[in-house]
């Protein structure tokens, strides 16, 4: 008889130790734990993009996409053995070329003993409310971690939960803090959004913040990169190191003639002494045979080109210019559809334009 | 008067040039074309895996993922200006860590002038009877192509369309068709499945059969890859050139000592002159920190490779070792989950199997 209780208490063993589930956790909000990577802290919602005040002069489309929490990430430090999360969706969105995970889910990574960021698990969406676990069975080692949110909806409230044992609260280190360093500021399309990252860590911005150890201030907005003028007064606000104008997928030549000369210029005058760094269209694959689309494509980097050229000779010596080739490799194989970028296509751009950005 | 109606009818140009829309294609049974890396040619559905007399003999969650068209892609050449497809879905099937276009999407390559396949665009699913474009605006050249089926979804019936003034038919290149050259075969798990590629040109069979112009017949079944008995004798009924176990991540420990001796030597003993080669469990991100998955994955690779040694020692000298060091890099950043491969990490493992399958 004592045997058999001995072996049923054995069995029992492993799901006390390792049986961690997202309910049995203990929730801190996340509002008590560090936000970076945000521009602005008159936002609307705590978890979005855009300043308030800029509201009534920005485009709806744009606006509701700034309430998406695309590039935004929760720093913090824990011992615990298991790390979850619980999140309110504001849309609780979804596409067909894009996984739930990079839509609406968050991702977690951990600061290793090398100060180099380890991706460690990501918390699936289940739901308007949703609740998962990103890690468990951990040694409850004290570590820095940082969870991105989601790419491409928004976050009503999110809170980051551990073991009853364990302690979580800001972060230790001091790398990858909000402040620490001047951001570097991206403003783009669909893609800059995050459009169609496996999870929001493997969004370019996301992948360059961790390899610079600096904060990517990330102004994607699918199928809205239009630079409006209120979005050069925006971009301008934010005091950043560096700025990226990644929008040509979203322009069409009518509009970069409308717009670019402004947009660009206006940027260049507010930072003379940071370097702007215009991007050209990547080459999607379909324009290997798409010739419309192909002819679109070389008509907007030429004209961004002569553009870049004139402004050059106009006296913006804080411009940069980045072309399409080799942006996203040789092989074509680095979109879901063609245009939008897997993770594949945006580890590419990131390490490409982490040749470009100023060290 | 006239002046506005030419200008009326030039305006219209561009729609009836480039406007084409999925419903405006004139559509052909794929079953008309050439269907190309299936195993059996009497499975249950059409464009299903398993050969139906093994039915009974097959476990049933097996056999429902048998269903699952996986790595099975139509051959076919036209000379279309626009190429779309029709679907109908067996299940459609949705999961939160993997993108609905490689669930339930097809993806379209072309062969170019150099015999390189390029992607060229994605029938997005959008319903159980799907029907989306690929591609638009081509000049009309007669091409070869490649459509990938869905991944984790069953496909009921399939056809191809094309502008009304096209022709399609047959592959006019005998690369990569029908018995041009024998099969290499992969059994494995969900990853092998195409675990989570954002569409299905991008499991890890489909880049290798590419690469080497090659059939590769996908016998991944997502939870399930427990080296039944049943399923060794459906690996050994493919007259394959080479043959790759990838099931380890399905596997305990117990599994492993159960089922892998049978299993393998079972395999071997069928195909004494193929290479057979014995994958290791790839190191999954979480176990960075998970120390009880770190630990049971040491197990199984380690019982794994006294295995493999053993069964060299007997004399079965047709087997090969593929380590799990190097196999998806060394960053982490390859899976959507810490464990099933994006496109990053199918085409990282790929390039590796590329190295060690036999010329």
């Amino acid at each position: 008889m004592r045997r058999v209780f001995i072996a049923m208490l054995l069995a029992l063993i492993p799901v006390l130790v390792w049986g961690q589930k997202a309910s049995d956790l203990v929730y801190t909000d996340a509002r008590e734990l560090m936000l970076i990577n945000q521009g602005f802290d008159n936002t609307e919602l705590y978890y979005s993009r855009l300043p308030e005040d800029m509201k009534d002069a920005t485009r709806k489309a744009v606006w509701d996409l700034g309430l998406n929490s695309a590039g935004l990430a929760i720093r913090f430090s824990t011992d615990a053995k298991a790390i979850g999360a619980k999140w309110t969706l504001l849309n609780n969105f979804n596409m067909a070329h894009m996984a739930g995970t990079g839509i609406r889910g968050i991702d977690l990574y951990f600061l290793d003993e090398n100060d180099t960021w380890r991706f460690i698990g990501t918390a699936q969406p289940n739901g308007k409310e949703s609740s998962n676990l990103f890690v468990r069975n951990m040694s409850g080692q004290m570590h820095d971690y940082m969870a991105y949110l989601p790419l491409y909806d928004g976050v009503i409230c999110l809170e980051i939960g551990v073991d009853s044992s364990a302690v979580i609260g800001m972060p230790r280190s001091n790398l990858l803090t909000k402040g620490s360093r001047k951001p570097i500021l991206f403003y783009g399309t669909s893609i800059t959004q995050g459009g169609c990252a496996s999870r929001p860590g493997m969004v370019y911005t996301s992948i360059i913040s961790r390899a610079r150890q600096q904060e990517v201030i990330n102004l994607g907005f699918s199928g809205n990169a239009r630079m409006d003028k209120s979005m050069a007064e925006i971009v301008a606000r934010v005091d950043a190191e560096q700025y990226v104008i990644d929008c040509l997928p979203n322009c069409t030549t009518q509009i970069l003639r409308d717009s670019a000369y402004f947009f660009i210029s206006y940027l260049a005058e507010k930072h003379p002494d940071k370097p702007i760094f215009m991007v050209e269209n990547v080459i999607f694959s379909y324009t290997l045979v798409d010739v419309k689309s192909r002819n679109d494509l070389i008509e907007k980097n030429e004209y961004w080109h002569q553009l870049y050229k004139r402004l050059r000779k106009e006296g913006y010596r804080n411009l940069r210019y980045i072309p399409s080739k080799k942006l996203t490799g040789k092989d074509y194989e680095g979109s879901v559809d063609g245009a939008h970028q897997t993770d594949l296509g945006f580890l590419r751009m990131a390490k490409r334009f982490l040749k470009y950005l100023k060290k």
